[in-house]
């Protein structure tokens, strides 16, 4: 059967007790693996090769998986920075930088918010997000999102959602034009995974994110507030909760965040003041 | 309001679209945070201190928290290896190990999976933790599980999750008896530190998972069953799906798997022979 050859889905062998009887049958899962990311930088008379990240993933688009991860953890400032990513072996990749690019690896072992002289809190995070963010101002619509648009996202998500349909077992993060169009899915184990690849993907086809609104399947953590910060995406949604970083986060960049849309209805947790929602 | 005082739970202003009006109020929201661990180490002569990790969780059980983490990570062999966990400010902790714990930086540093020169793939990821596992077997009860008290669980979970039902942002792990008793539940933003909160207080207590049901709101990941068999949890259900790797690592270690554990069905995916799921 074609699908279960699909990198996403594996089969097993479950037991299914329904309350009355108990049957065998082969079910669906969502496959996880670790990706190894090995980084490949410096001048040309010169390069280095080193292991920079391992994330357990959902197999199926790893180009777009690493070119998202280096683009929203800011270890470039731009796709144009990334020459290559090559496949290594099944789970292991390299992204080869261009010569030019300034990679430090240093910096990146203390990461954004891992500095312990300052202390660490909530906002000691949001302004190490700002630093490290290639500072896109997050552009503020002097137009109105309708609400009618953002109700019906969450059933386009899940008309295109084909994985978590056989799976029950991913996060998805959606792309959607500002009038109400899928311009990317991407799903995973992960939700910052699925996050990356959509940014991955979309950066690497050269468009930037500036009339996009970003639906997120699940909650929304400070985690997908920074790496949606990073990337430029005015409009956040979630099917589910913010937490309050997040919602702190999305205040501090003028992102629009809004949570819990399902059905007619959704919070509306942060927005910049000349943007209107039309109800 | 003394519910606002609660360190897991924000408030924060809302607009609320619910399709014909839209509210101003004050909604709940599931508090993230950084969390900084240190780790003091070495012969009383010689004690260093240094930063081990950041995770974003939700204040309130910051102890219980390091010392599941610890465990779990396989950073110390087991509780009694933790002289103190205190408090250094809002947001950063210090573990203080025992002199004659025996603590390895720079093998942490490449952490279990990350060994590149074996290559990463889901079999190398289970050797792993294998190998970093206290070696304490899972329990096989020779006994049946019986599946009205299992599909009870999630019910009783559900009563008890008070975060949860005020700001929908919360993973929770509960830790069950034999017979159905709700022992311990912990919430949190992310689930690996529910977990880790969980699996920190019962084993500070003294007790052992020998005859433990553990369950999660959520679905099951690797770290969460990576995490469950360094604990020595012989069941593991799960509200949501499994992934490949959660499945192949519960097959691995003999831990009984159960997902979609809701109303009354669920899918069994791994048991030891010698036990019975009693219908």
């Amino acid at each position: 059967m074609e699908i279960a050859k699909h990198p996403s889905i594996d089969s097993a062998t479950v037991t299914v007790f329904d309350g009355n009887t108990v049957v065998e049958k082969q079910d669906f899962l969502a496959v996880e693996e670790p990706l190894e990311i090995r980084v490949e930088y410096g001048p040309e008379a010169n390069r280095i090769t080193q292991p920079l990240s391992i994330t357990m993933r959902t197999p199926g688009a790893d180009e777009d998986l690493v070119r998202g991860f280096l683009l929203t953890e800011s270890i470039v400032k731009n796709a144009s920075e990334i020459q290559a990513v090559l496949p290594v072996s099944q789970n292991v990749v390299l992204a080869q930088l261009v010569p030019t690019a300034r990679f430090d690896m240093a910096r990146l072992d203390r990461h954004f918010y891992t500095s312990s002289s300052c202390g660490v809190c909530g906002k000691t995070s949001i302004d190490a997000v700002q630093s490290a963010s290639p500072g896109k101002p997050i552009l503020l619509k002097n137009s109105t999102l309708s609400s009618e648009i953002l109700c019906a996202l969450p059933d386009r998500l899940r008309q295109s959602q084909e994985t978590f349909e056989m799976t029950g077992g991913l996060h998805a993060a959606a792309l959607f034009s500002w009038s109400g169009d899928l311009m990317a899915l991407r799903e995973d184990v992960g939700r910052h995974n699925a996050l990356d690849k959509l940014i991955g993907q979309h950066a690497h086809s050269g468009h930037d994110f500036g009339d996009t609104i970003l639906l997120l399947s699940g909650r929304a953590s400070f985690e997908l507030l920074q790496k949606s910060a990073v990337a430029g995406i005015p409009v956040v949604c979630a099917v589910g909760a913010p937490s309050s970083l997040a919602v702190e986060t999305a205040r501090s960049f003028g992102i629009t965040l809004i949570g819990f849309l399902r059905g007619k209805r959704f919070n509306l947790y942060s927005k910049p003041e000349n943007m209107e929602i039309g109800v």
